[in-house]
């Protein structure tokens, strides 16, 4: 009991309720702009299916979005935006359990309020989710793709994030919203490249279908683990002597 | 008057005259490139509204025109290039009245500026206003909207400020571009994605109509209030001991 | 005669030599991906004419490939890659009319061999020209245009190179290649946004076309004398104790 | 046999073992989304040469994921992910022959298992070669401008990884993804703009023709090798005391 109040009140003390507004700001912000872009391509097509570029405006909505939601909220929150992020970091021990849950609530309650602020202002325009996987595809095989590009994302938060890696950190920000705007383009007719519980869950609320939401939730949160452990662990562990600038001579 | 003399003057020293024309230039730089981006889509295409190549034009153009308009001028004026952002700092506290008031005239002269040159040399192209928010859509939810999406603009604008966050603010100025560019494709179709007062001002008046106007002052305005008052008081406070690095732990 | 001859050697050291080479890759670099990207879209096309996403195309190159451009031979030669550039840095004193000379030849050369290889290797494609301006359009009005846009290269150019601002340079070269991509958007189907006259004449030369070439030499050449003049003796004088953050109270 | 053997060791440590793990991972993400966004271009579109956004997306998903591919790894395994660098770096004796011939072999596997993965995963969809080459076209001609690209990237990330160049090499990453975007943008419809063998050699096995694979390999190679020995014999030799800043007068 005691230790379970100790750890309530380390997770509502001032820094962490700020850390929670920042959180959802950020994850509000960066949902806006993706289910925003998304929606506008549908107002202007119709058929959003038919060519690329609205796949395109989707794209570069997440990584400038996602970009600046890392880089406001980083000097807070630390910057994650993301549940899969949060798990991630709370797998290598980075934060405690009671701080990821509420910074899970608020970032799922960030996204909800971007797609209902959405919604009602745009008046009769369908909110849309990302459970429209094709019919040739299995949730299994749309959770590794999603997983897949999850890891690569949590791996970009890990190094971005790395204070060893010095002056490199200062573009971190724009590698993390990168990396996820690449990711859409890679992935928009497949599964449409979420990489965020909390993305997928707001959208799929407001939209009015969970349809494939367990393809959002395991596949992001395992390879967030995976990418996790592995950067710690192997690629670059505590007392790494081996530092090393771009372009540095290969295990030399 | 003693005291409105004194503000006049200090509002017109060298260093304030050289100000307001930075904000001028600046302003110039960034509405040529918006404004002109849509009419380069609307000659290319004849109707805008078929696809959203266009769109993803004008988003690239105001991301990377905005960038550069306020790194150009950050370091005479603190690149502010918007009336929104103008208004932010004074409800904060970091610019006086009487300054702001000439800064917001520079910005839209700018503004007017700009459009007129893209009017005369083009010979006969429309200026496009952001006016035309589709018929579902209210007044008053264009105006949440724009408001939002400025909220979004000042509150990265103030992180990117903030002296406490050191070398992060190197990026910042790609940073205030890109939810720029973000939330221009997230809001396109509904209100064209303005979050600044100076550049619809400046198209409406060489456009010729004035039609939903107070939308893209109202909104803009009162959210660059709301983010203003919130990051100085809620979430980042002068005194707060909580600076941390990206990817830190949560109110570790 | 002595001062001639001084003047020669001043132009042939074995640094100037180095710079002239860095600057023909430079502008190779940066008109081998301009010149590409528009053959590209007319190859997939088949008429350029009737979709923006061709311009997208080309802006994003022109703005990507100007920037890697500047990042490489900044260290080098200074990283001009526009026969305008080194105008505007020759009126501000920072570079010698000899050594000017000598750079917008190796300048012209890069550009011509780009336009040369890409003709050759691509076997039957059309160069593009940028003369193509509409037929309401006048040459004068055309000529406003590219000034005004290379007035903006050339006052970021300026800014970037400006070592008062200290860390912010770091992302100067980005700015360069995002205002000039961010004006092609705006300006492509009335001018093309060269603001190069080494693009142009090379495109032109290999083209086969030298119709509206002086239109991109004299308003970029009158632009870029303007943003020199203005940026070093009103904007940001020698001498100037204003340097101030962005965000900074205006004037303050 | 002492002397293999000790290289062989040299090339076997804990560093680099973690090196080609670093290697492996990173072109894992870039191939994943270069060939993603050709295969979701074409699911949308059904036929991808009728117009160029699809074009665009995969410029910008390799521009973007390059550029964190080789940020993530930068601080491990210097940040190669492609065996043209590795080859350039081996020609300017930064990398031994052994250590570079793991790392071939590390990135040749990593672009096999992220085209496997989308095979698999998307089930039926067609992996795209580059081997499209247009049939007016000579593979001599396709050589000469992949390897003529391969250059331009060589000698940024020789850019990027100089360390005279001081903080500039912080958004190295951005300039070489940058640049390989851009490349993509100027040869899409020609040579498909691989500058990458191991990118080329994935998309080929799995999608199962090495149709103009020589191409992809001889190009490159060379485009690397000349890039190396200009950058470090005659643009920047050692001990060259020429380092300037963006902006500095040529030759001066």
């Amino acid at each position: 009991m005691d230790s379970l109040r100790s750890r309530l009140e380390h997770s509502v003390t001032r820094n962490a309720l700020r850390s929670y507004l920042a959180e959802f700001l950020s994850t509000f912000f960066f949902v806006f702009a993706a289910v925003g872009s998304s929606m506008s391509s549908k107002k202007l097509m119709g058929n959003a299916a038919s060519e690329p570029s609205g796949l395109v405006g989707t794209a570069i909505a997440t990584a400038f979005s996602l970009a600046v939601a890392v880089y406001v909220s980083s000097s807070v929150s630390g910057g994650h935006v993301n549940p899969a992020v949060t798990f991630g970091m709370a797998i290598g021990g980075h934060v405690s359990i009671s701080v990821a849950f509420f910074c899970w609530i608020s970032q799922i309650l960030g996204s909800v309020m971007a797609c209902l602020l959405l919604k009602v202002t745009t008046v009769g325009q369908h909110v849309p989710m990302q459970g429209m996987i094709p019919d040739e595809m299995t949730g299994f095989g749309a959770s590794i793709l999603e997983g897949m590009m999850t890891f690569a994302l949590v791996y970009t938060f890990y190094a971005a994030a790395d204070p060893r890696r010095g002056p490199m950190t200062v573009i971190g920000p724009l590698a993390i919203g990168f990396i996820a705007g690449a990711n859409v383009l890679a992935s928009g007719p497949f599964t449409g490249g979420s990489m965020n519980p909390a993305y997928s869950f707001g959208a799929a609320l407001i939209g009015g279908s969970f349809k494939n939401q367990a393809v959002y939730w395991v596949g992001p949160l395992v390879g967030a683990a995976v990418a996790a452990l592995l950067y710690d662990n192997v690629v670059f562990p505590q007392g790494s002597d081996s530092l090393r600038s771009i372009g540095d001579g290969i295990g030399a």
